[in-house]
């Protein structure tokens, strides 16, 4: 949405549909987290810019529609606007709002400056508000999610916050790791970021009763979708320009976190190229230079790593447009679609 | 408990029931939060061991004991175990677990060294793994509170935590700010310590079906005490010596946080001592020399600014007794009694 696809015409009302319901998703969300005090409304305030693609709430959305045993049924009649209910709405927000408490957090931890074209809430106002906010963001979803009344919902809600934060964990553990291998960045990245965007595909059918093996092979659809996303994530970080990316880059490198490239880069090439890569690499946690990076990246080239990671993410989205497919045939599971293709075209 | 309770004879066996019961939350607390990944583990360990006197598990259980409308009938057929239920225990250590993830981020906002006589996780581990850990042990409370499957608890739970960041976001916005008044402080404190005690004392009612009106006269009962309790914490930070507390102390001084003594005395000493006052205050925050601290306590003691502190604490626990006198005559509302006074009398 949001000028990210081109959709064919018969698309365009579903998109439209879901364009009406992020409105409230925004509304709810925004109101949700006012508070009474001053200074705490300021921050949220701040937080409201950072908000991007909305990409789990239009997962939430499409799941409800694609999945929900009246499907076929809603859209045959035009009554599809009545699935988008009250705590459907509040369901997106939610993972929304799980979504920014990272992005807060993650920006303190990556002590990162820049996030969507504007400055990160730690550069401005410090890294203690930081963490108070995004305790508050969590929080406020956690509420949020209880006011739906439906504890299963919380349940997966919090399984996920848990792996996600795990997934954090070992993330933090193998920093500056540099024989970091392939299993354990795939287990990192399906907890920190393939969890919530599966959840997101997955509870908007199990609000709206779809069979709970419906519920699940979405659930995996966008785990894999999830892992895709970030794999073309560390991807832009790594060879993307600040400016077109709209965040801060070479994050990765600084912090000593390898990612796909990187690891499929250093376990095929020769021992001299390898030597040169973790020396270059090993440079990079004091602020990549562009003649390091430079050569760097010619190197990653030269192995195939680029391509390799973009092919993995390619076929982590081909497998769960196969899953999509397995929906009701309806302009929900078109959508749905669509935005997994969009996932590895993605430029920013 | 724990020999911080020195309770009358009658009292040993409701005090052994709470003792049995603090087993089985420790042991759900601990299994809950095990991870699959060995980092997670090595991280929950350590926060295992800052248990300390386990106040809101203790609170949750009397809270359910001593306003069930079964009470009396349970104590009077020696059968007040059976409201010791699975989902009670569950509670408690939700309760526990949303505590010690306070207690994890505050020290990291605080930069404290020493927590439970021992080092913390900030200072052994990083500051980034202590913001994760506090998020994986809040993500770990609201799972295990959906998993009682009653979505008022979780709403209570949700709604309580938002409402304790915002008063830590509150007190952030108010640091260094030494022209504080009462009341803002405490908002603050209300907030920040004495909601968590709060829904302490009213969930476990509320999960035993206790009147409406009852559950919400626990909650203000506990909001009181933990007013108190603050208070008290306060005291020891500017008054204690860091051995006998077993934590960081003069933290409040260092990080411009001004409490109560200090607001009392600045508003009604004389120009002179307010302005030698705010001299120290000021000093403090590079480290408070012995010399200082020593001038500072006095003039406290002068203006009759610790007694006051003191003495509204003790103020608060009485208007708890007495919302603690009308519930049902039992062992678990004189146990609760005893708890209550024991905040003012504490040490450490």
């Amino acid at each position: 949405m949001r000028g990210v696809l081109d959709v064919p015409d018969a698309l365009v009302p579903v998109q439209g549909l879901i364009a009406d319901a992020l409105v409230r998703v925004e509304k709810i969300f925004d109101e949700h987290l006012q508070a009474d005090l001053p200074p705490v409304d300021r921050l949220c305030a701040h937080v409201e810019r950072y908000r991007g693609k909305m990409l789990r709430p239009i997962l939430v959305l499409l799941g409800a529609l694609s999945a929900s045993p009246d499907a076929r049924a809603a859209f045959d009649s035009g009554r599809e606007g009545e699935l988008l209910t009250d705590g459907l709405i509040r369901l997106a927000a939610v993972c929304e709002m799980v979504h920014m408490a990272t992005l807060v957090h993650d920006d303190v931890l990556d002590d990162a400056q820049l996030r969507r074209r504007g400055a990160t809430l730690n550069t401005l106002e410090g890294n203690e508000a930081a963490v108070i906010l995004g305790d508050y963001l969590i929080a406020g979803a956690y509420h949020l999610c209880a006011t739906i009344g439906r504890s299963d919902l919380s349940e997966r809600i919090g399984r996920v916050s848990m792996d996600l934060c795990a997934g954090e964990l070992l993330q933090l553990h193998h920093r500056g790791d540099l024989s970091l291998d392939g299993p354990t960045y795939f287990e990192i990245v399906r907890r920190k970021t393939g969890t919530l965007i599966g959840v997101s595909c997955e509870l908007g059918a199990t609000l709206v009763n779809a069979p709970p093996s419906t519920a699940r092979a979405l659930y995996q659809t966008g785990v894999r979708l999830g892992v895709a996303f970030q794999i073309r994530d560390d991807l832009l970080d790594l060879v993307g320009l600040e400016q077109s990316v709209g965040k801060s880059v070479r994050k990765d490198l600084e912090m000593g976190k390898l990612t796909l490239p990187l690891i499929h880069h250093l376990g095929v090439c020769d021992p001299l190229t390898r030597g040169r890569s973790l020396e270059l690499i090993e440079h990079g946690a004091q602020g990549v230079s562009d003649s390091d990076l430079r050569e760097l990246l010619g190197l990653l080239r030269e192995s195939g790593s680029i391509a390799y990671a973009e092919a993995t993410a390619a076929g982590l989205v081909e497998d769960s447009r196969r899953d999509i497919a397995a929906l009701p045939d309806t302009p929900a599971r078109a959508l749905l679609d669509a935005l997994a293709r969009a996932v590895v075209d993605r430029a920013s």
